[in-house]
C-alpha cells in the first residue's frame, strides 16, 4: 500500500463517528439503501443497522462495485426489532424515528451531536408501531411544499448533513473518536480492500 | 375547489421564496431532475432554471404524474448559457456553482439567505468552464468519507435544506415573498391543476 493510500485511510478513519448511526427498518429499494450508505460514508458514520422484519434479509450490498459505500461501513443486520434495539441501546442514548406526529420535533431542534440513532422506515408504510414504541421520540424534516413527502435517500441525507453541521460545530471531527482497537481493525481491513481493487 | 384545498394552496404560496433558485446544467438523468424538483417544492423554491447546452431539451417533466413536483414549479429552459445568466442576473445577486476547487467555500459558510442561485452540473463532467467563468464563486458540500462524491439529487437536497435552515432563522418563511401578481397567477393555475386531478 502506498503512503498516499495509507494517509487517505488514516484521514477518513480519524473522522469516523462512534456516536451517530442510521437504522433502516424494512427499507426495500436497493437504490435507496445504497444511497443511504453513501451519505453515511460522506459524513463519517461507520456503523449502520438494517432491520428487516417484513422483507427478506438483504443478500449483498453491491460491495464489488467500486462506487459502493458498503465496503467502508460496518453493517449490522437484524430480523428482530427487540434484538436490534438491545444492540442499539449499548451504544446510543437516544433513538429517534422519522414519523409525522404531533409530538415530533423539527430536525433542526433535535440535538444531533448526542449519542443518537436515527430510524428510517419502509418506503410506503414508514416506521412500524413496534419500533416507534421502543424509540425515544420522533423528528420531522420541515416541508412547505405541495408534495408532503421526501424520498428516503433525500430525507436521510438531509438528516445526516444536519448532524454533520451540528457535530462539526461541536468539534466532533477534530479528534479521533473510534477506539484504538476499532481503528486498527478497520485500517487493516480497508488496506486489504484497497489492494484487492488496485493490484 | 373546496376551502381546504384553497387553504392548502394559499399556505404553500405564502411560503414560496423569490430569492432562491436552482440551475441544472446538462443534468441528464430524469430521476435526478425529478428528485431535485421535489426538493425545490419541499423548501419553497418556485422557479428553477434548466440549461441544456450539450444534451437535448427536455420534452416533459412527468407533469401528469401526481407525484411530480414539476407542476408546482416555474421552469425556465435555456439552450444558451449567456441568455440563461442574463435572466438569472435580473433576479439573483449571487450565482454559486458546486465545484471542487481551492477557492470553494463550504456550504455552511455560504450566505444562503441572500438572493442566490445554486448551479449543479452534469452527472459526469460537473459544471462547465463556461458557466463557472460567469458565476460568482464555488461552494462545496464537505465530505469526510472514502467515496468523495455525492449523487446530484442528494447534493441538491442537502444544499436546499441548508438554505431552508438559514432562511427560516432569518424569518423568510414568516411573510409572503411572492409579489401579488405572481401569487394570484399561481393560485389560479394551481386551483385548475387541483380540479383536473380531483374532478
Amino acid at each position: 500500500m502506498t503512503n498516499e493510500r495509507k494517509d487517505r485511510i488514516g484521514s477518513v478513519l480519524s473522522k469516523r463517528q462512534n456516536d451517530l448511526t442510521v437504522v433502516l427498518e424494512n427499507v426495500s429499494d436497493p437504490h435507496n439503501i445504497s444511497a443511504v450508505m453513501r451519505s453515511c460514508d460522506a459524513v463519517g458514520v461507520q456503523e449502520i443497522y438494517v432491520l428487516n422484519t417484513k422483507i427478506p434479509r438483504h443478500k449483498k450490498w453491491g460491495a464489488k462495485s467500486s462506487s459502493s459505500a458498503a465496503k467502508w461501513l460496518t453493517i449490522h443486520q437484524f430480523e428482530n426489532a427487540e434484538a436490534c434495539f438491545e444492540a442499539l441501546r449499548k451504544s446510543y442514548s437516544t433513538i429517534l424515528t422519522t414519523h409525522l406526529s404531533s409530538d415530533a420535533v423539527s430536525l433542526y431542534e433535535a440535538d444531533l451531536s448526542a449519542r443518537i440513532a436515527l430510524v428510517f422506515g419502509n418506503e410506503h408504510s414508514g416506521v412500524s408501531d413496534e419500533v416507534r414504541a421502543m424509540s425515544d421520540g420522533n423528528f420531522i424534516i420541515p416541508q412547505v411544499g405541495m408534495i408532503r413527502s421526501l424520498n428516503i435517500s433525500v430525507a436521510c441525507a438531509v438528516s445526516l448533513y444536519e448532524a454533520f453541521r451540528q457535530k462539526q460545530r461541536a468539534g466532533h471531527y477534530d479528534r479521533q473518536k473510534l477506539d484504538t482497537e476499532t481503528y486498527l481493525s478497520l485500517s487493516n481491513q480497508w488496506g486489504l480492500i484497497h489492494e484487492e481493487n488496485n493490484p
